[in-house]
C-alpha cells in the first residue's frame, strides 16, 4: 500500500521536479583548448554548466573520438573522454550536447603546436632568480585593481594589500637580470587568484600570496592576463632567460570557481570537522606510522581557505595534470617547481610527473618539502632509498642543505666554526649524505625564500657571511637558485608577519625614491654585494666546469673547507674560511685535485696566484680559484 | 770485473751468514686449534718460529691436506693453506717442516665439536648488560696482577690501573643480572692486554681499557685465562644468560707478539709519517669525497699505541676470520660486538662476518659506528640504501637513537619539550627514518656506554628522566643494552678522563663497604632506580610482544608521545609525557591501535586502568600500559 501511494507522489511531482530545472547549457569546457599532436591521445574535458551532466553527447570531428561520457553526483559537470588521433587537424570541434528536444552545441579549439622554446628545463647551467610578481617591478598602471574582483584594494604601504607588480614590469627587467647572470626566473604563482583579503583568526590571508587558485586557465588579470604571460615568456626567451612556474596542486583558493558548485563531494579531502595538516612530513615516510597521521598530513587542509584537492579522485587528477600540460603548451614555460609537495598524494604526483615528462623530456620539476634530514627529502626526488613508494620526480628543492649552510654561517666568527660539527661541517656532512639521491646536481639549492627570513638577517647583516653563502650557493653542486633583492642586500625577518620579507624591489614603481635596479641607486655597500653576486653568477654562467663539472670536498680542518669543481678542461677550486682569523692554508693535502696545476686565477678579484703551495686566507671569507697549468 | 769481485764476497759470505742464522723451529701455531666439522674445509695456518719460512712442509693426517705453503717477507713465518676434509677425524696432527737434514716437528690439535651452547645470537628479546670486566667484580685475588705482566700494577684507588676485577667474580654475578632481567652479557674485551701502562702526550694508555690485543688466542689472565671464561660462557648459559664478546679487528696492541717481528711490512697500514685516523666517518660514504680523506679515515691509527692492522691483505684477514671462527667454538660465544666497525676496511669486514654466519647463521653482529645520522649508520648495517659498496652486517649500534633519546631528555621539563622538533620528536622522528634499514629490529640501543658520560649524569641526576629513558630503551624497537651499575645509579662525566664513568661496581671485591648487588646495600633511591630497571626489564623479557611485535608510533603532540607494540596476542601502549605538567591525554586518536580495548594494566603500578578513554599523566613520566579487551 505503501509503496502505490509513493509511486503515486512521484508521478504528480515529477513534471514539476523537471520544470523547476534550468534549461542546460555549457558555460565552461577545460582545458579551454588542446593540441594536435601531443604524446598522450586521451584527454578528459570537464564540462560545465546547468544540467550540463543531463545531456547527451557527440562529436563529430575527424580524428576525435568521445569514448565515454562520465556523469557525477552534481548534474552540472559531465566529464568527457576523448582520444585524439595523431590524424586529426587543427580546427574547432562542436561539443553537441542534446536531451529531448534540446540540443546544445558548444565549440572548442584544438590548436596548431608552436614552435617557440618550451620545456627547456632548468639545470646545474642555471641560476634561478625568484621573485614575488606583486612586489617586483610595475610595468601597467592599468591592471593595479579591479573594482570587479574580491580583493580590489591596492595600497602599497599596506603589506596585506595588492601592490600592483606585474609581468609587464618584470619583462622590462629582464635585461637587469641577464646583466646580473640570472638564466631562469621563477615568480610565485601568476594564476589567477580572485580571492577576497580575509582576517583568519587574526592573521590576514592576503590574495597577493598567490597560492589559492580560483581559475588554473587564467593568468590574474592583476599580473596582465594571459596574453601578457605569453609576451613575457617570449621576451624571456628572447633574452636567453628560461621561465620556472610555480604549480599549486594540493589545495585551490575557496573562492575557486569549481568550489561553487562542487562536481562530486570528493573532490576535496572532506573531513566531519575542519582538520588542518599537521605540517609533518614523518607520518609519510615513517616505516611505524599510524595512519591516521599519515592522512592528516596528506589530507589535512593547508589553513582553512585553501581547500584540500582529492587527487585521489581521478576526475581531479585528470583535471590538474592537463592544466599543468596545458600551461606548458600554451605558455612555454621550461620548469615547474610544485608548491607544498609532500602534502600531495604522492601516486598523484609520479602520474603528473610522468604526464608532463612524457610530453616534455626535458622540463625540470622541483618540488617544495621542507624537511630536516635528507632520507626525508630524497623521498621526495628519484632517489637510492628503497622506500615502499617511489618518487619520479626529478629535483627537489633542498631544503637540508639551505639549514646546513646557515647553520654553518651562523657559527661562522665564532669559536663553533671549528667545533667537531660545526661551522662549514654542517654544509660537508650534508653533502656527505648526497649517496642517497639519483642525481643530487638536480637539486635546487637556496640560501632563503618567501617564506623564510631573508639571508641577510639570517646572517646577522654580516657581508662578510653573505658573501661565503653566496659562495658556496653559486659553485657547489645543485641548481642555485636566489630570492629577489638579496642582490642589493634587501633584508628583514618573517615574524611578525611575512610582508617584511616581501617588501617592493625599490625601483620597480614609477615614482620610487630609489631605484636600485641601477648602480646609481644602489649604496656602495649594495654595489659591492650587487657585484659580487654578478661576478661569480657570470663566471657560472660562462665555466662549464661550475655547470656538468664533478664535486669533490674535502674534510673541513680548523674551520677551512675545500672543494672543487672539476672535468676534463678545468678546475675550480673553493676555499671558505669560517674562522675569525686569517689563515694559512698549505694545499699539499689536495694533490688529487691540485696536481698539476702551477698558478692560478682568483675569480672574485682576478688576481693572479704565482705559487699554490700555501694559500692566504683573510678571516670569514670566500676564495675562489680557476686553476691554472 | 766489478761482478767478479761481488761474486767472490758473496761466496765467501754466505757460510757465515748462514752460520748466524738460528736453528729453524716452530714456536708458535694459529689458530691454536681447529675442529672437524665445520662448514669451511679451508684453514690458513700462521705458523711462527725462527726461520719457520725456510722449512718444507709435509702434512700426512688423513683428511688433511697442505694445499699451499706461502713464505713471505719474514722468513720466521710460513703460511699454510689446509684444507680439512669432512671425513677427517678427531686428533693431532704432526706438522713437519723439514731444511737439509733438519725436521722440525709440531703438534697441532684437531677437535671434535662439542654440543655445547653457542652462537645462539641476541635479538630483540634481549637485554645485553655492557660492563668492564676488570670494574664489575673481583672474584680470585691471586689473579689480580702477575709481576711478569707489562703492566704489573693493581691499585683500585688509581683509575689507571688494574683494579682486579675477573671473569670469576662476574660468573658470581650471574645471579644478580638474571634477577634483573638482564638476558646478555657484554663485557668490553677479556682477550689478553699485556701492554704497558704509559703516558702518551699527557694522555694515560691503561692496560685494563682492553681494546689493544697482544694475543687472540689468550684471554688475560688477569681475567682468569682462557678456562675461567670457558666456565663463565658455561656457568652464563646455564643460567640462561647469553654471552657478547668485544672483537676489535682494527689494530692491536703495539706490543701483539706479532709486532714484534712482523710478518711483512704491509701487515700494518704503514704511513711516511705517524698519522691518525680522522675518527670521520663522512669520507666513507661521500661520493663526492677525496681519496686522502677516505684513506685517512679508515687507514689513520687510532691512537700511536694501537697499530693498524692491513685488512686488505690476505693474510691479516684470514688471520682475523679464523680467530673469530675460533673464539666462537672455544668458548661458545653468542654474539659480537665489533669495536670501531667504520675504521675497519669494509670489504673485509663483510668477509669476515659471511665467514662467521657461515659457521653460525644464528650469530648476531653489530659493530660500533659513532654517527651522527641514520643514512651514516645505515650503511653499516644491511640497509635499504643502494650505496656502492652494500654491508652484510646483521646489526649496528644505534648511536643516533641513542643521541635522540638525550636530546628529548635534556628539553624534558623545559619549554623546549613541545617545540616544534623538540623534546619526544627528536626519539619520533628518528626511528621515521628507520626505511633506511633492512631490519631496524636488530640495531642495538642504549642510553650510553663506557666511552660516554654516564646517562644518570647526561640527564642532570634527574629520576624522572631517567625513567622516561630506561623506558624508551626497553620498550621501543631494537635490542636494548645498558652500561653497568646504570641500574644503581652510578653517575659521572668522562672528561676529564675515562676513568670517572668507569668506576668500580660497589661490592664487587670482598671488603667493599657497600655492596650495591644487594637491596640492603643499595639507598632508597638506587632501589627506586633498580626496581624500576628489573620491573620493565622481566616485563619485557617475559612479554613476546616487546620481542617481536611491531611498532607503530604517533606523531607527538604537546611534548606527549604514545606508541604501540603490538602482535596479534598483546598490546603495549607506552606514552611519555616531556613536560613539567601533568596532562590529559585524550586517546580517540590512538583508534588504530587501541580499538576493541577498554582498560589496562599498569605495568609499572600494576594498578588497573577502569577507562582509557583519557590518560593522566603526571609531568615528566613514563607510562607503560598492557592494554585489555
Amino acid at each position: 500500500m505503501k509503496q502505490r501511494y509513493f509511486s503515486l507522489l512521484l508521478a504528480l511531482l515529477l513534471p514539476l521536479l523537471a520544470a523547476a530545472q534550468p534549461a542546460p547549457a555549457i558555460t565552461r569546457i577545460n582545458p579551454t583548448n588542446w593540441w594536435v599532436g601531443m604524446k598522450n591521445p586521451g584527454l578528459q574535458l570537464l564540462v560545465y554548466g546547468p544540467q550540463a551532466g543531463t545531456l547527451t553527447y557527440t562529436i563529430t570531428y575527424p580524428g576525435v573520438k568521445l569514448v565515454k561520457t562520465n556523469t557525477v553526483e552534481n548534474p552540472n559537470y559531465a566529464f568527457l573522454d576523448l582520444t585524439i588521433a595523431a590524424t586529426a587537424k587543427p580546427g574547432r570541434v562542436q561539443i553537441i550536447g542534446k536531451k529531448g528536444s534540446q540540443t546544445i552545441t558548444q565549440t572548442w579549439e584544438l590548436k596548431a603546436r608552436d614552435n617557440t622554446p618550451k620545456a627547456q628545463g632548468v639545470t646545474a647551467a642555471d641560476f634561478i632568480y625568484l621573485a614575488m610578481p606583486d612586489r617586483f617591478a610595475n610595468g601597467d598602471a592599468s591592471n593595479d585593481k579591479f573594482a570587479d574582483m574580491r580583493d580590489p584594494n591596492l595600497d602599497r604601504a599596506n603589506p596585506f594589500f595588492r601592490h600592483g607588480g606585474d609581468l609587464q614590469g618584470a619583462a622590462q627587467r629582464l635585461g637587469y637580470l641577464k646583466d646580473l647572470g640570472v638564466t631562469a626566473v621563477w615568480f610565485t604563482p601568476l594564476i589567477e587568484n580572485n580571492q577576497p583579503l580575509t582576517n583568519e583568526g587574526g592573521t590576514m590571508r592576503a590574495s597577493y600570496h598567490g597560492y589559492g587558485f580560483t581559475d588554473q586557465y587564467n593568468i590574474d588579470k592583476r599580473f596582465g592576463g594571459n596574453e601578457a604571460y605569453k609576451s613575457y615568456v617570449q621576451q624571456a626567451h628572447a633574452a636567453g632567460l628560461k621561465v620556472v612556474q610555480d604549480a599549486v596542486y594540493n589545495h585551490v583558493g575557496n573562492t575557486h570557481w569549481i568550489l561553487q558548485d562542487l562536481p562530486m563531494k570528493s573532490w576535496l579531502h572532506q573531513w566531519p570537522t575542519y582538520t588542518n595538516t599537521s605540517y609533518r612530513y614523518h607520518p609519510i615516510t615513517d616505516p611505524h606510522a599510524a595512519q591516521i597521521d599519515r592522512k592528516i598530513s596528506l589530507d589535512g587542509w593547508f589553513v582553512p581557505f585553501l581547500p584540500d584537492l582529492n587527487q585521489g579522485n581521478s576526475y581531479v587528477a585528470n583535471y590538474l595534470i592537463e592544466n599543468a600540460i596545458w600551461v606548458v603548451e600554451n605558455f612555454g614555460i621550461d620548469a615547474w617547481r610544485i608548491d607544498t609537495y609532500m602534502y600531495n598524494d604522492q601516486p598523484f604526483m609520479n602520474r603528473c610527473n610522468a604526464a608532463l615528462l612524457a610530453e616534455y623530456p626535458r622540463l625540470h620539476i622541483f618540488g617544495e618539502s621542507m624537511v630536516n634530514n635528507v632520507v626525508d627529502q630524497a623521498y621526495y626526488t628519484r632517489n637510492n632509498i628503497s622506500f615502499p613508494f617511489k618518487s619520479n620526480q626529478p629535483g627537489t628543492i633542498d631544503f637540508v642543505l639551505e639549514d646546513a649552510m646557515l647553520a654553518a654561517l651562523r657559527e661562522t666568527g665564532t669559536p663553533a666554526a671549528t667545533g667537531w660539527d660545526g661551522g662549514a661541517q654542517h654544509v660537508y656532512q650534508t653533502l656527505a649524505q648526497d649517496a642517497v639521491y639519483q642525481d643530487p646536481t638536480k637539486l635546487v639549492t637556496l640560501l632563503d625564500n618567501h617564506d623564510k627570513n631573508r639571508f641577510l638577517s639570517e646572517v646577522g647583516d654580516d657581508l662578510d657571511k653573505y658573501k661565503i653563502g653566496m659562495t658556496w650557493l653559486l659553485t657547489t653542486r645543485g641548481i642555485p637558485s636566489m630570492y629577489y633583492g638579496t642582490e642589493i642586500l634587501m633584508k628583514n625577518f618573517k615574524d611578525p608577519t611575512d610582508a617584511e620579507v616581501r617588501r617592493d624591489f625599490p625601483g620597480g614603481w614609477a615614482g620610487d625614491k630609489e631605484d636600485k635596479f641601477t648602480a646609481a641607486g644602489r649604496s656602495g655597500r649594495e654595489n659591492e654585494a650587487f657585484d659580487f653576486v654578478r661576478k661569480l653568477a657570470t663566471y657560472r654562467r660562462d665555466h662549464k666546469v661550475l655547470h656538468g663539472g664533478k664535486l669533490m670536498q674535502y674534510l673541513p680542518e680548523n674551520g677551512l673547507y675545500a672543494y672543487f669543481r672539476y672535468d676534463a678542461a678545468a678546475t675550480v677550486m673553493v676555499v671558505t674560511n669560517s674562522t675569525d682569523k686569517p689563515a694559512a692554508l698549505p694545499t699539499a693535502r689536495f694533490a688529487e685535485r691540485m696536481s698539476g696545476f702551477a698558478k692560478a686565477r682568483n675569480v672574485l678579484t682576478g688576481e693572479t696566484l704565482a705559487s699554490l703551495a700555501t694559500l692566504q686566507l683573510p678571516a670569514k671569507t670566500a676564495l675562489v680559484l680557476e686553476l691554472l697549468k
